[in-house]
């Protein structure tokens, strides 16, 4: 084989040069429907040289040209900038074989051939390095330009060119000169172009005439030699070489060096660089320059999708000065639906377009980004390239492409970047004005997708505005359970404080509503209803719009994307990846309109409904109230008493909830909030209660006084809760066991899992087990069963529950991680304060992302790892999950499936998500 | 070698019925200067059965007896009660060389035998089974008893006893009757010796004569057939045989059972029989009986120790009745002096009992605690065991035995118990009132020893109560540094919130002071001047007595025991532990005073010096001042500026302790706690503070508001500050450099280790390290040294931390675990909010220890082995040690040693402790 490594024999790379014992071939020629490389080798030749190469190998015209290879860029740095006699000797060889190919020669005063010089490196680095265009124009070849092309002002226009981008990139840098912002000598040039424009009058530069640009042409090699002391050379070779080393030497400018640093990027890669013949579509009437998709990159669509421009250059397409005219009347819109279809200009061109697409489509096996130039009615192709696209396109476009066997199952599902599917299922900001837009403050996401409203400061004030027909974002400094009806009015919440597990984060997320909390800059005056932030007041009433994606506000109203309605393709989509993936994706749902919600979004089964969700104030407020009375009693027989009446609130949504899943496996999880977040905070409300309860107001006040604590989250909570009170554990369990026996007696389908949370040992398993084992005894006799589809396990969340998982599995029948909390202990990061220190962690590099968004391997991973291996174990086979927020988050479900689980679980709107990363975990495994 | 493992040759248990095959020795004789079994036979004989064996082996006179085997009880058990016939035969066996070893017969009309029968586990289990004495006597024999006796009172006492104890513990339970509470037949039996008594007009017992208790035995025998429907047995064999079911029967009885399900004893253990001759030493003024130590259990002089009484029974020399005289005159005291010493009132038995002492404590090498019955001029040893002793006795005994060489240095190190040592350290409440007195709140045990106070409630009338002469306990919700005053006129502090590391906690620990924080149950009404506690209201002025090292308050002035200043073999004892111990000791000390203090008490190095400790207001307010200066700075240029203000003091601390230290390394802490916690907390300061800093007060509020947190244990602190603050890390590097700097410049020794706290990745080490590294080479250039004894390391107390070690180890020169926050974070346990469920915890045995009082092995220690197994990876020989409050913990320090720690640091106070526990540790090893 061949030891570049190209895929062919060895025979493909015996160019004279490479065929010399000892010498190494530094220089790849392509042209001519032939190629010496091809797009495997693109650490030799970069991307863009290799993609060229591979075109041409295809038998695809692309102007010839050829790629000095990134070795050549390393032993440039080494030997300090000086080339070696052989690559001179191979450089003139390849420029011999473009001269053939394009019929014209270098240097030629009649028909002169010109080049460009571009960089090209493993890989896109996009601006960060030079580039110089109509390389062998001089005073003597641009007589034969003028000549062939019949346009004097095209060629001055392009000596002119020429002239502006070399005395930049190669002189000013070889004279060693270190301009000021804005005085270097490009911006000289620049000036005296527009001094030009306005003597004559002229508002473009295409204004200007043949004349002007001549005479301009005269000033700049004056200006040129005034400024750096040189002239500007006239000898074409002399400028190629001045090219290639600008392109070499920009590898290690100053925006190229810390770009890569951001990108990790190797320093010792190196870039290569690209000779090619220019062709220009810009000569004249029968000349043109265009871009194209293979397919519509918009909507997916499987049909050839474009813009061209007579007479241009390919700047000029993208440049919105000239309105480009479509390929064909698919590529009509209203703007350009005047303009000449190409398959009309010229019906055989684009015919061989069209081929040309077809080709490189079923090469690439991928929609293709094209670029092209006529030059005298002559098709160049100039790149091609996987093309951009967005959700709803990378689905359908996936989906047709297995559909016509151009690609396979795990191909298609490899096509859509997991982000992509939240364009499907939220409105988003349109990418192109949020891109503009001036950020108010930054917080944590909560919520996906993107909401505009009018700033509102209480619930009250968001009901009232609603019914008044207006949108509203409520905005506070946290929610309670107090503030719902408002949140519900509302198309977004934001508030000040509070992580990603307050109430407001965790009823958005139920409600899949948009929705930014802990936005730590927010400082809120409900007194002069202003809120405050980054040295900006925003009165009530005032646009905002919010990315709860990434938990970003800005300023005003942004426009919307909204493609949730149009995914038909995703139902599709999704069944691909669900043939694929390996572990079952579960939702966290805890009322049975959210479990049905989920079904619809995929999900196969409950893997966290959590108890205390329906203290959240979300359905009916008598639940919490019941829940104060009993966390306020006195007595245990005052709590018994406050359980039984809970008991049936919580029975009915349990029972609904396994009803819509259908026998699907349910966990449900035992109450785990510390007691003192359900109290009122509010004195209104705890004067209420205190009525209601007939206690003194100010004894209340101090019995939830004493629940208060320095740090809630290592508290009194979860399992702790049930050890000291071992009613509430109880009476929970019989709303689940009874709920179960119902459904079975009613010839249902039920699979209920009872999950302990906060659990770090062993015996707080077996003290709740004993209350199981008991209600389960009784449920059984009580309903005349003989057996009950339940099961007993634990969560693991406490560092030290993964430490001795061993122990744990001899008293669970299954595991569920609570990364939430492994990652808080595990860190001690408290999620809800690391506000004060995350950004500068993240901006300094010192953690790679935020701990709380994606696993972090390395070290809670480990954790993850010793809690599967301990408790299989000890119990072969045990069945473990994860839920909380990483089950929905594409990095962290690949880790999850990795470490052995058998099902992740996440919010019901991340589902989709979710299957579509378990699938490509499973095919990148 | 003997089956039964009795370390003698086979032929040792070679009884006639072991002799004959197949059949199992079941029965074990000891008398006559001779035994079967010795006292390494406790599994089968229990510990009273082995010991008696021993002592008889040995060829002391001790009435003879035999040991029926624990076999026995389990195969009594297996069988449902019913007794092999090979027992029966070897009892008779035994009975008949008891008989031959006492010159009496059981039965014998004339002078009978009386004997015991007692239980005797493996391990002792005190009061919790049956006991029967003067077994033999009946109608028939008592008259033999009289006529040798002499007395036919002393005769129907004993016969009164038998039916008393006989009736209740093998009669009434034979007949299957469970009575209520207080009426069973020995109440009733009671009863009747009762109204005897008020009939004759006796006080005591001994005031009734010969006639009123014979008439009493025929009471009693009418009374037992009347409840019990069954006659006294007159029998001798029958009583025999009776009492030894009942022993067996007793191992099963309710108290036994839940007394060994307490102490984790295994009921299929069994207990063993001991039958026994009585020995009387109430037959006249010829007997007596006593009580003895080999040597002063008070203070551990070797100087025989004891007291005895003429005519009477064992209980009555401990019941106060009568005083017991002094057995020589070392052992006499004010009370007892004027009583006849036991060498003069018979020389010869008195030389016969000090021979058997010094052969006692030659054989069993410890002190004994010896009892011994005098029957008509003949002296029988009826036990020995290890004498309990008490702190100071305990040293001076295990220094004077190596001394000795009675026993090695390794066996001195091992004879005292670390707590022991705290009674030569603090004063401590006088034990034998502590178990009576009133508890009025709990709370957590934060400063060792015991003290009694008047209460007050803020600092200045802790002042000026002091001023009066008054001894005071400051008594508050929690304290502050403007507390400070106050807690220094205080004996003892006393906290309602707060936990072992709080404010309170840490001064009273540096201090050495008595102090108990976050007694939950204590309510505070500061307006009243009352404490709430348990129902009762305590004024102000009131007393109170706190033991700190069990962390409880009891009502009152109790009595105290203060052995600090006797403590003059202390010293030499610790001498033996440092030579025997493997890993060094160092002291968690944050003053020069303090680090003195600390090396008193034999402390190698400080482990933690804590960067905070100068804003708890203890030396001056002026640091926290400036402090609060710099947290509430607007500006990086402000806070820089009282950064330099407050370099100063921070250096003079370091560099005195580091002085102090001479050498010894010193481990210096970055700031730790999140800076909230240094914001003033009272209106009063906060105004103070603004008018000093020129704020408004309203603005310095709110920003002192935004300092909070809702979980400040995870929040922003430790090196989070550092790497936001990187001023803050720089100033307090270039503090202690520059003192290390000059004490080298002055030729001092001086060995300095920066510690980064809080650490949970090696990207905030290299942070960090970056500033190190720049102030070092600053350090050394302004100073022109060549190098700088310093070390630059991490605390390993975030369970992230531990896991990635290998990495860590790559940036720090050595680890220290923080065992507290490992703790926390590993359990998920606020040590400030366990008040809510520990107790519970620990009462249901969910957690078999306070794991912030000792290393939870099992969970906890898995990180502390990862850490250090995976740090040595990296860096080999990499120093690793343990600050905080485990590191005093003698249990924890054996962890430390085994998990291959180089050292321990602990607080000055629990430095002698450590060195003990370390010695221990080593040996144990």
């Amino acid at each position: 084989m061949c030891a570049k490594k190209c895929g062919k024999k060895s025979s493909c790379c015996g160019s004279k040069g490479a065929a010399r014992s000892g010498s190494k071939k530094m220089v790849y020629f392509f042209g001519n429907g032939k190629a010496d490389g091809n797009e495997k080798m693109k650490n030799l030749l970069g991307g863009k040289g290799a993609n060229l190469a591979e075109m041409s190998g295809m038998g695809i015209r692309v102007p010839a040209g050829f790629t000095i290879t990134t070795e050549v860029c390393t032993d440039y740095y080494k030997n300090k900038g000086k080339y070696s006699p052989e690559l001179k000797k191979q450089l003139d060889a390849a420029m011999k074989k473009m001269e053939s190919a394009m019929g014209k020669k270098f240097g030629d005063v009649n028909d002169p051939l010109l080049v460009s010089v571009r960089s090209g490196a493993r890989m896109s680095m996009p601006g960060m390095m030079e580039t110089v265009l109509n390389v062998g124009l001089t005073s003597k070849t641009i007589e034969g330009l003028i000549a062939k092309s019949g346009s004097a002002r095209f060629a001055y226009d392009a000596y002119r060119r020429l002239m502006n981008m070399y005395s930049d990139v190669v002189m000013e840098k070889a004279a060693g000169i270190e301009p000021e912002e804005g005085k270097g000598i490009r911006q000289q040039l620049e000036k005296l172009l527009n001094k030009k424009k306005y003597e004559v009058g002229a508002k473009l530069d295409t204004d200007l005439n043949e004349g002007d640009l001549k005479d301009l042409c005269l000033q700049y090699k004056a200006k040129i030699r005034e400024v750096l002391g040189v002239e500007f050379p006239d000898d074409p070779m002399e400028q190629l070489w001045g090219g290639v080393g600008a392109v070499f030497a920009s590898w290690n400018g100053k925006r190229a060096v810390s770009y890569r640093e951001i990108e990790n990027i190797p320093h010792e890669w190196g870039t290569a660089v690209n000779v090619q013949a220019m062709v220009f579509g810009n000569m004249g009437n029968e000349s043109a320059t265009g871009v194209a998709f293979t397919r519509n990159p918009g909507n997916g669509d499987n049909n050839f999708y474009g813009e061209y421009l007579v007479n241009a250059q390919g700047e000029d397409v993208v440049a919105g000065i000239r309105t480009p005219a479509p390929i064909n009347k698919n590529s009509q819109s209203e703007q350009n639906m005047h303009e000449t279809i190409l398959s009309d200009w010229d019906p055989k061109l684009y015919k061989e377009l069209d081929d040309i697409r077809k080709k490189l489509e079923k090469h690439y096996k991928n929609m293709q980004d094209l670029e092209f130039t006529i030059e005298n009615r002559k098709l160049y192709m100039l790149q091609t390239r996987n093309g951009k696209r967005n959700g709803p396109a990378a689905v359908k476009m996936a989906v047709d492409m297995a559909k016509e066997k151009l690609i396979t199952r795990e191909e298609a599902v490899m096509r859509v970047k997991p982000e992509q599917l939240d364009e499907l299922l939220h409105p988003i900001i349109d990418p192109k004005t949020e891109k503009q837009a001036k950020v108010f403050c930054k917080g944590l996401p909560a919520g996906p997708g993107g909401a505009s409203g009018r700033i509102v400061f209480d619930s009250r004030a968001a009901v009232e505005w609603k019914s008044r027909g207006e949108k509203v974002i409520l905005v506070r400094e946290e929610t309670n359970p107090e503030d719902v009806e408002g949140m519900r009015a509302s198309v977004a919440i934001l508030t000040a404080r509070g992580g990603m597990t307050s109430h407001a984060a965790l009823v958005a997320r139920g409600w899949g509503m948009c929705c930014i909390v802990g936005a730590g800059e927010l400082h809120i005056d409900y007194d002069r209803k202003t809120a405050h932030s980054n040295g900006v007041d925003l009165r009530e009433g005032e646009w905002i719009t919010l990315n709860g994606t990434k938990g970003v506000v800005y300023h005003g109203s942004l426009p919307m994307i909204d493609a949730t309605k149009e995914n038909t393709y995703l139902h599709e989509f999704l069944k691909i990846c669900d043939s694929v993936k390996k572990i079952k994706i579960r939702t966290n749902a805890d009322t049975p309109g959210d479990a049905r919600k989920a079904r619809e979004f995929g999900a196969e089964g409950i893997g966290l409904f959590r108890m205390e969700h329906m203290f959240y104030g979300v359905g009916s407020d008598e639940p919490l109230f019941l829940l104060r009375k009993m966390i306020l009693s006195e007595s245990e027989s005052e709590r018994k008493t406050a359980l039984n009446e809970l008991y049936s609130y919580l029975k009915k949504d349990i029972k609904g909830t396994m009803e819509a899943m259908d026998g699907y496996p349910v966990t449900i999880r035992l109450l785990d909030p510390p007691l003192h977040e359900f109290v009122p905070h509010q004195k209104e409300a705890l004067e209420k209660l205190a009525l209601a309860l007939n206690i003194n107001a100010e004894k209340l006040e101090k019995r939830t006084e004493a629940l208060k604590e320095m740090n809630p989250m290592m508290g009194h909570r979860g399992v702790r809760l049930g050890v000291t009170y071992p009613e509430i554990t109880e009476m929970s369990i019989k709303a689940i066991l009874e709920s179960a026996a119902e459904l079975s007696k009613e010839g249902k389908k039920v699979s209920a899992e009872v999950m302990v949370p906060v659990v770090c040992t062993e015996k707080e398993l077996i003290d709740q087990k004993v209350i199981f084992d008991k209600v389960l005894a009784e449920t059984l006799k009580k309903y005349n069963l003989k057996k009950l589809s339940v099961m007993y396990g634990t969560m693991i969340e406490i560092p030290r529950a993964a430490l001795i998982a061993d122990r744990l599995a001899a008293v669970s029948e299954f595991f569920s991680f609570g990364t939430n909390d492994l990652t808080q202990m595990g860190f001690g990061f408290s999620r809800d304060d690391i506000g004060g220190f995350l950004p500068a962690y993240l901006d300094k590099e010192i953690l790679p992302e935020d701990p709380f968004q994606t696993i972090d391997v390395d070290g809670i991973g480990q954790l993850i790892k010793y809690g599967i291996e301990r408790g299989r174990k000890t119990k072969p086979g045990l069945k473990v999950g994860i839920c909380g927020e990483h089950g929905g988050e594409p990095k962290s479900v690949a880790f999850c499936y990795k470490a052995g689980m058998d099902y992740v679980s996440c919010s019901p709107f991340r589902v989709p998500i979710a299957r579509l990363a378990a699938a490509q975990a499973a095919i990148s495994k």
